[in-house]
């Protein structure tokens, strides 16, 4: 296979052979794809959190990593200035303050830069460069266990996938969302690996695109056979019996196996039901939600008008019409084929008890 | 009602008072809208066939309705030249076949030009004059049984309609894309001039927008209350019952009643069976083709990817990425609640019948 998702979306370049510090943080700008593959090697607090804010890095696990990676970086740098081990302290928790600044709901955001807080506490007895080397360890090691996730989840989902089979996909749940493999996208990515010929109808994903310009991006340079399809197709191309299967990403999973993902995906479930095509979420136990008793207990964030009627470079209705954008839909238990997480494939209903 | 939807789509203007031939054929280029209202003074076949091939006029009777002016301003323009009748049929032939490959779906393309080569053969023992003059008529009483047809469908679509309801409707079957009140959006306007408070729901009709620019600018004009979503949302929005009806035109309907619509349609039928919401299909009984058994034998036609991927003023997906791209979708007889014509509201398998 073509593809190497290794450290795609964000990765960790140490400054000097023989050590991880001092680092920085090598980020890839998903606002200019699928244009132009552009990194920004960031070598500030600053840079990070614009990165993160300005959706230059996006999908909650990706920013998660970006961030920890953006607090390693200002702990490893004080450390290289000469700093002592409070000054090192210090250098993270200011970052960490920064950085958690930078999206406002994204959970993953705030559980990253916690766990970076802990590292630094549990280790404040070591020497400056010790402890800088030991945070630039950390935000690796959240990066690493992100992508074994991944592949647990690709390696349970690809037991799905015969040779020739062929996926629909809604949105971007794939390498560009997480370390490496992503979620939806990763069973294809293990399935490839495998051998098998895997081939996936992308839907573009209104209002945004995600599908146009990540999923399709993506799984061309993976060498993967995508086919780019307009939401609405999704129903004909089922009809003419093109997909397989389904597998979509989730926001968050209540504890009834209700799911809430991108705008769309819901449709996609019902159409999957009416054509008997199986349709599986998949995403880490981390998205599950036992707070959250049922789908209808799920806000969903309605999006800015502008997005729907000049989200292609010009403006594509009449002036002052009236919009509705929800960002995101529901897709009941019921509809849902199964749930697969790095613990394994569940009937959805199960997936919250199961988890282990 | 604001609305005067009178002749806005296609146009026969005479060049010379007191007769209907020479003529040209005025388009307004609904490429440009909702932006801009822009119209086409066509003096030759091919610029109505590019108008035709570029959705510059598009709805099936809308094309129709061009088809047939062209072709009887190409006998117009032979006749001035001072052609004999012979000249003048040998222009109207050589029109309509032109005319006849703008596109390959719409049954109404076909089926005026053929109306047009019929009148010309019944009025072949006519003056050169006089048969330039029949042939205008008959392009004009195309055009004004389209009129007649379409009120009449609104008035039989208006009685499922009460004060308060709202209409979900996909691309756009109104007064655009006909000679005046359209088919899916008809019923709408009359029950608006009885008074009902109705209101709409246009899905945007991904890749061409249709519904965004056309439906959306149309209904606004009329001053009919419409809110904007994209495909991706209709399931949702069925979901929170915010709609009563789906109403969609077709291109073509089968001798079993199935329904040629849209891409797009067919989805949103099935989300429509599986919310419990009515779904009816409105067309004249020109758009049944009693020489198609089945939705199986009506062909596809497949659009560019350029439409997917460049639509809109830039590139929004890969460079080279493989783009599928029906144009239209089948909707089986079986989940329509019921076909809608200029004689009555009919279930689908008996509309091929009871049409009369």
């Amino acid at each position: 296979m073509a593809f190497s998702p290794r450290a795609l979306s964000v990765e960790w370049v140490p400054e000097r052979p023989g050590g991880l510090w001092p680092g920085r943080v090598r980020i890839l700008d998903q606002t200019k794809l699928p244009a132009e593959v552009d990194f920004i090697d960031a070598t500030t607090t600053e840079q990070v959190w614009e990165a993160i804010r300005s959706l230059r890095v996006r999908g909650a696990p990706a920013i998660g990593i970006a961030a920890a990676m953006g607090a390693a970086m200002a702990a490893g740098q004080a450390a290289d200035r000469g700093a002592v081990t409070v000054g090192v302290l210090a250098a993270l928790a200011s970052a960490a303050d920064t950085l958690s600044t930078a999206r406002p709901t994204a959970v993953n955001l705030f559980w990253a830069l916690d766990r970076m807080r802990c590292a630094a506490r549990e280790n404040s007895a070591l020497a400056a460069t010790e402890l800088a080397e030991r945070l630039a360890a950390e935000a690796q090691a959240i990066r690493d266990e992100d992508a074994a996730m991944c592949r647990a989840i690709g390696e349970h989902g690809a037991t799905l996938l015969k040779d020739g089979d062929s996926v629909l996909t809604h949105c971007n749940a794939g390498g560009l969302a997480t370390a490496e493999f992503g979620t939806a996208l990763a069973p294809v990515y293990v399935a490839a690996e495998q051998g098998k010929r895997i081939s996936v109808y992308a839907d573009e994903t209104r209002p945004l695109l995600q599908g146009a310009r990540l999923t399709a991006w993506e799984l061309m340079h993976a060498g993967v056979d995508v086919t780019l399809i307009c939401d609405s197709m999704a129903a004909h191309v089922m009809k003419e019996r093109r997909v397989d299967v389904v597998f979509v990403g989730a926001d968050r999973i209540a504890a009834n196996g209700d799911a809430a993902n991108k705008i769309g995906t819901y449709g996609v479930a019902l159409l999957a039901r009416a054509h008997g095509i199986p349709f599986y979420v998949l995403a880490p136990t981390s998205t599950f939600d036992l707070a959250t008793p049922n789908g209808a207990a799920i806000p969903i964030e309605e999006r800015a008008a502008e997005e729907v009627t000049e989200g292609f470079g010009r403006r594509t209705a009449p002036g002052g019409v009236r919009v509705y954008s929800p960002a995101f839909d529901v897709t009941p238990a019921e509809i849902i084929t199964g749930i697969i997480c790095e613990k394994g494939i569940f009937p959805p209903k199960e997936a919250m008890v199961r988890r282990g």
